[in-house]
């Protein structure tokens, strides 16, 4: 199946189980951006980020093959953790999910919750893809990579999809979609969307300072690498370079990618939880952080925001309400 | 027009105006109360609250009549201000808002921020019913009751409107559709779309302790009035006494009234922060919280919980952060 017959099948596999979250906007942050914002916001996807998407697709896909297998393993710093776990438990298939030891408490309780077997790993010193590997051989699990695996990359599709049908229905002809960025697999998915349904949008990645990769990686064409000294608040979306498979995509189909500082991701939650009352994790902020700070560099009227998650621990929520509003 | 005519006219004015909210989901919050558990999020509702169907409805009627008047007039702890506010604006109508002088901040900054005129008045000495008629006669202002008003009891019923059809492709036969009460505007909306769309469902008020005025009424079946010496932190329903019109549709439709005190709010909010990644206000939490705390005098299997609002200051939604989580 092409790209795009993968996002189809992926979005009719998931009525009534994928929300289809709505776009919302907000007058006063239009006026604060100088432009019409739309939030795409997936903190309200089941298990609190859109990485439920791309796991539904993996297994429901799953489902339809002949394959057996044992169950399921993926590695995670929590997000795509709880999407499988999830995804998993509903497919009524065993899940083993490799977590750093450092991933936020909610994300570890969560996972677990949802029924998943946790291994733990320390993130200065192993290397989760081998884990990942050894683990799916001995126990015959079926490894599904949080972004590069074509079924996920479709799953997130369904965002952009959901998008292109969105924003017609409301007459935006064009838009700039700000997406975060880690590994890629939703501004990638999105990115394919977008291609076939609507073919003027442009897909922007936004990511933290100092794990700038994929915007480095656009500017010279290559997979560049992140410092591994750096650090951030925005755990979710701390990848070292581009995915292999969704490399190819952003730099075919996205302009050149934004960056947004920890201070600036602490007020674009302050904003997300005044203005839209929502509750956005780090790495689910710096889209808008993005377009609060860095606006002068969009260019076309529309932009289309995803929060991307909302899976934050309380102390580091209240140290977001606890920094100035952004006013007119 | 009869009730079901006026909410069909409200939710076709509103196509792409007012938000069509998600019906969310959460195994975990499933587990807590033993029930299926729908959350209608109308806290992402345009002006982060449900009184903004309501004031479209009503000033989208206005526009189709012939009357000349120079603007609309309402009364309002703040939510209804908020709507009519951005509604009359959207519909370039001057408004001028009366709000109590101890309305939460974010309220009032709101309500000006949409362009209204807002006028203080003293919540224990002044009633804001006479201001709201000498103003409205002596500047030729048409008054838009907060619930005693049909286009705008009509306006909430889109809400009820959204959960019937949404409940059908959900496959819901049957719920129970708890619903904060105040005057009673929502609960009596939402019943009378049900009454059409969903007859087998039933919808039941929550109120916070000592603001019981509705449940106590419901039983009695003539209009109480509370005990004016008694507060809460659920600013946005503390009303004295059922509406005029509102309560005969409720004495008809809902059953026995559900009520929550000010601690269960708080740790409904928590809930709903960790669970939805929404931002709810303490009068929006009502529902959820007698959810969780009375689960036991709930009848049917589904549940649907009406979060009204997301309007709170970053102390107060901090300090409900600081409460105890909610585990299985």
């Amino acid at each position: 199946m092409s790209n795009i017959q993968l996002i189809r099948f992926a979005k009719n596999n998931s009525t009534n189980r994928v929300v289809e979250t709505p776009l919302l906007s907000n007058k006063k942050v239009n006026q604060i951006i100088g432009k019409k914002v739309f939030i795409k916001p997936e903190c309200l996807q089941v298990t609190g980020s859109f990485k439920f998407r791309g796991a539904w697709s993996a297994l429901s896909h799953f489902q339809n093959e002949d394959k057996v297998f044992n169950g399921v393993v993926a590695y995670s710093s929590g997000n795509h953790a709880q999407g499988i776990a999830a995804a998993a438990k509903a497919h009524k298939v065993p899940a083993v999910i490799i977590m750093p030891m450092d991933a936020p408490r909610i994300k570890i309780e969560n996972t677990l919750n949802y029924g998943a077997e946790v291994i733990f790993y320390d993130r200065m010193k192993e290397v989760r893809e081998d884990i990942g590997e050894k683990i799916a051989k001995e126990k015959n699990l079926r490894l599904i990579r949080p972004y590069d695996e074509p079924l996920v990359i479709a799953g997130q599709g369904t965002c952009g999809w959901e998008i292109a049908l969105q924003a017609k229905a409301l007459g935006i002809k064009d838009a700039e979609v700000l997406v975060c960025c880690g590994g890629g697999g939703l501004s990638a998915g999105i990115a394919l969307a977008l291609e076939e349904l609507a073919p003027s949008f442009s897909v922007r990645t936004c990511e933290p300072e100092f794990f700038d990769d994929t915007a480095r990686s656009l500017c010279s064409g290559k997979r560049e690498i992140n410092q591994a000294s750096e650090n951030s608040i925005c755990d979710a979306i701390l990848t070292p370079t581009p995915g292999e498979l969704t490399f190819p995509i952003l730099k075919k189909l996205a302009g050149k990618g934004l960056v947004a500082s920890d201070d600036q991701v602490l007020r674009a939650m302050k904003c997300l939880y005044e203005n839209f009352k929502l509750v956005a994790e780090p790495g689910g902020a710096v889209a808008l952080a993005a377009a609060l700070f860095s606006s002068q560099i969009l260019k076309k009227e529309n932009i289309i925001v995803v929060v991307s998650g909302g899976n934050v621990d309380s102390n580091l929520f209240a140290r977001a309400l606890s920094t100035e509003s952004i006013n007119l």
